[in-house]
């Protein structure tokens, strides 16, 4: 017989009865009925019933054991009366009635314990992260983390997709977020960073041949943490393809997605691929934003030129001023009483905006101070516009675009929480498409690129020859789900010419590039192909998948939001000697 | 048609003539043959040949663009005539007739080539290490690399494995090698490292419940090159199990190594499951290390009791001053002439040692200096007992025991290779186990630990209390493959009380253990599972498999000796900045 083990303890049923067996776990819970002793024996896989009664050898062995220690147990499996069967449990058929038992490790008093639903602070979880990890919505979240990166993984060499495994010591990058800086010791004053993202390497990996390159790639921001960011460490899935189109790019993903979320939604709906693509500037207009949650099926309608020249003076001045309004229907909010309507209100003041203007249709009758200032029939034609039924409601967002945009957005996720209108069980997955290339700056007063200088504008040298900067769309692109950005994505500029131009309408001239991209241009001299990708955050696939709205819950040994490692101590002081070899000095802070 | 491509380059076979069809790729080659031109054209998948002639508007843009452009060629399939078929290219029967061509890239001129078998400096290939990677060769060796991650993936999740992302961001571990630091910004004048090794994470995941864990885990090592060493990082198959025996890890992975060096070792033998398990003691005495490369079939005996008290003066006095004398068996080497056998001893004492005695036999008679000296009595008892055959030799190495095995190690590596007796096209696998847990330190005049002070002691708490130190033996192992250690593995010491009384034996007081492993032994408190495991070194396998001797042959991206990557320019100098945000100083070092 195994020294540890013949089953682990999801295994044993009523089929096994009559067999000796041997199990090895942690002790769950206990309970003592005088003359009979029952332990629930916990593994990675599950419970098992033990039983012992006093007069065996093993009971005082047991009973002197502490929750968390760990048995070995050998003995009968034995069914269960039927008034004991417990239908919850796979093993709950049966019990193992102990003969022999052996204390592999005997537990302290714990500081936390590890059955039950108990709630328990963070800085006590994060230390003794190895209990909180035997608890069961951790451990499964844990488990399911790992599926689903096998999964990705699958699928993804599935079609074609061939894993790289790019550098973690590499360059500071002179672009986006803080770097981790790593001092060299053969190379004083020098430093390595770690990558925000392999971005680099990826395309390098185009450039040198490689058809369609993935990672599970650790990336490292030094960042402050938010409920949807660790300090540290994050994983996307890193992709990118060579010779393709945006749309190769999404048939590429989709099905992937698409598939992961099928596998480990637990029977929640997944929009089918092709997901829908929502062009920017629409999805600003309908939405608000350019992250929707289209579980809300809300959709926001531009009313501006319902108030130009109107006689509701409020919004008719806005509009003249260049403003705009937009109305945000709210379905059947008519039978809801007026409080309802005026709750709305003062949130989005409390938000700091001027307010919601709204009108509340009753019975078909229009009611609300827009309806009075707009005139019966302005307000008529409008409701007729916004196809309102007669016991709907619509709020009002007025002002500068930008403004308007972002307040109806909010309203619309209000409202849409508010009247229960939200897809439950579902993940709706879309595609933003068709971002523009660049922006104006109000502080700097020039145009400037809009997101990523990298991404192919399309139309390509030619648009950036002839078009006005402002109305130039890049092939750039996120995926959404539930209002979730799960990753940002592009067709890369992959022609240096084209690149030089693309910055030379940003105001940096030939040589700014040359000094601060040489590695990627000089590569694309040397024959790059077209090629194009996305890098979807595997933490919030996870987050979503597990209902999780605290990253720290998907990560196995995550740091809290002071970005330290309670369980191991760090970031922690070091030798002088360590110092003395990286060729560094400690600099206290001032004080301020 | 797709903008890029209908087929990869390696895709057309002879049923495709007549088709229209559009590939993209990298000019490989050109041959211009006056009215005619054609190109290789090459992608990921292979290459394809690209007719034009001097008529068509193709041929001006193909014979403008420089070997490594880009291109996209649009035309027909046609069948070569026989004479111009080539065998040796999947694509071979065919060629494409270009009716159209895009330039997508225009290649300057290359500072490398990418064609043939050119060697070039290495400073080169890894400054345009984009362009090496399309060489066919280091192509392979990356596509293997991949390829082989991915198999190892693939068998240890289908064996039950879970893979689990462990902290990249972590404490400075007090044992092992030097770490890499990351200075901290939030915590001014503390730092984190990088992990040399998952290995108290692996620990702790087994602490907290779950049972198989693996992952394809980045570790860090600030440490100087090697050919077999890259700085920076390297990648392991780290695994860990709970509720096992050392012949439970063993079964665990001997069949994802086997396995995997079957699906890509192209023929080679491969020893089957289970591995031999050699003990250490037998290892340094059959082998004269604890990485024997099994290829080599000879074996190495202790002939010390030979040379007790005989006449051979030397061997004698060595013997009965505690030394060892070792003979390395030299089959069919009495064919050879005397130079052979002096050409050993000059390399022997060329490496630092006294020299390498010898008898060669011709025809069944001994010569050489041992042969006479040692007396034609006892040197034909000494063949009897090697069992030599009439015209093998035998090499003897004398000396302290330490030195005497090690030399007649070499001997024995060498002798193999200069009598052409390694097993080509073979993986010979084994498993060294038994290795010693304590051994007396010299210098320091005390007993301290041989290898990993976290082992198991064979025989547990009862052996520490009972036994010689030096006697005691530890369940640690290692596993070789043609005289490369992949890697060492252990069952660990889970237990507290064990741990203490281990260190105790070694020096160490109870505070000791306490302030330096806090975090593993405060987690052995709260129920820790027996477990071991082990972490075969990923880059190694993929060396042996792609037959490379150099690291750097099987890295995408690696780093060159000076620790430097010479593409992205890291490590670099940072602004000041970035050093006053991380609260260090750069410190000069000063000229000595």
């Amino acid at each position: 017989m195994h020294p540890y083990r013949t089953h682990h303890c999801a295994e044993l049923r009523a089929s096994d009865v009559g067999g000796k067996v041997r199990l090895s776990g942690w002790v769950h819970r206990k309970r003592d009925h005088g003359n009979l002793l029952f332990v629930d024996l916990r593994d990675h896989h599950g419970i098992t019933q033990i039983v012992t009664d006093v007069d065996s050898e093993a009971f005082a062995l047991i009973e002197g054991a502490r929750a968390e220690s760990v048995l070995t147990i050998t003995g009968e499996v034995v069914a269960r009366s039927p008034e004991t069967l417990n239908p919850n449990l796979p093993t709950g058929e049966i019990e193992v009635r102990a003969r022999e038992v052996t204390v592999q490790s005997a537990a302290a008093e714990l500081p936390m314990p590890v059955a039950g639903e108990q709630e328990y602070p963070e800085d006590i979880r994060l230390k003794y992260r190895y209990l909180d990890l035997r608890r069961e919505r951790l451990h499964r979240n844990i488990v399911l983390r790992s599926n689903v990166i096998a999964s990705l993984r699958r699928r993804m060499i599935e079609r074609g997709f061939t894993e790289f495994q790019t550098p973690i010591l590499t360059a500071s990058s002179p672009e986006g977020a803080r770097d981790y800086l790593v001092p060299s010791r053969v190379h004083p004053g020098k430093f390595y960073a770690l990558p925000q993202a392999p971005q680099m390497f990826k395309q390098l990996l185009m450039v040198a041949g490689f058809d369609r390159y993935f990672q599970i790639a650790p990336c490292f921001r030094d960042e402050d943490a938010r409920a949807d960011r660790s300090p540290g460490e994050f994983y996307q899935l890193d992709f990118e393809m060579s010779f393709v189109t945006q749309d190769d790019v999404f048939a590429a993903i989709e099905p992937v997605l698409h598939g992961v979320f099928e596998e480990f939604g637990a029977g929640r709906t997944v929009t089918p691929a092709p997901f829908p693509r929502i062009p920017y500037r629409e999805s600003m207009l309908k939405y608000g934003n350019d992250k929707p949650d289209l579980r809300n099926p809300i959709e926001i309608v531009d009313v501006t030129d319902h108030f130009r020249g109107s006689g509701f003076g409020l919004f008719s001045r806005i509009v003249e001023g260049g403003g705009v309004v937009r109305a945000v229907p709210a379905p059947r909010a008519g039978e809801r009483s007026r409080k309802f309507f005026d709750d709305m209100n003062d949130w989005a003041r409390g938000e700091g905006h001027a307010g919601l203007g709204y009108i509340n249709i009753k019975g078909g009758e229009a009611g609300g101070p827009i309806a009075k200032n707009h005139g019966e029939e302005g307000t008529a034609k409008l409701i007729a516009a916004l196809g309102l039924g007669p016991d709907d409601g619509v709020f009002f967002a007025a002002g500068k675009e930008k403004d308007a945009a972002k307040l109806a957005g909010l309203a619309r996720t209000r409202v849409g929480e508010e009247l229960g209108l939200i897809e439950e069980n579902a993940f709706r997955f879309c595609w933003i498409v068709d971002f523009p290339m660049y922006e104006y700056d109000e502080d700097a007063k020039k145009v400037d690129f809009s997101h990523n200088p990298f991404s192919m504008p399309q139309g390509e040298l030619e648009a950036l020859e002839t078009k006005d900067p402002l109305d130039i769309l890049a092939y750039q692109y996120d995926i959404v789900c539930n209002g979730v950005e799960l990753s940002s994505g592009a067709i890369r500029n992959h022609r240096p010419d084209i690149m030089y131009k693309a910055f030379e309408i940003a105001g940096y001239s030939r040589e700014d590039v040359d000094t601060n991209f040489a590695g990627m241009i000089n590569a694309f001299k040397f024959g790059a192909p077209p090629h194009g990708g996305s890098a979807p955050g595997v933490d919030r696939i996870v987050m979503l998948l597990a209902d999780e709205p605290n990253i720290r819950e998907v990560i196995v040994f995550p740091m809290n939001q002071k970005a330290e490692d309670l369980m191991m101590g760090a970031p922690a002081e070091v030798t002088a000697r360590q110092l003395r070899e990286l060729h560094i000095r400690v600099v206290e802070p001032q004080k301020s």
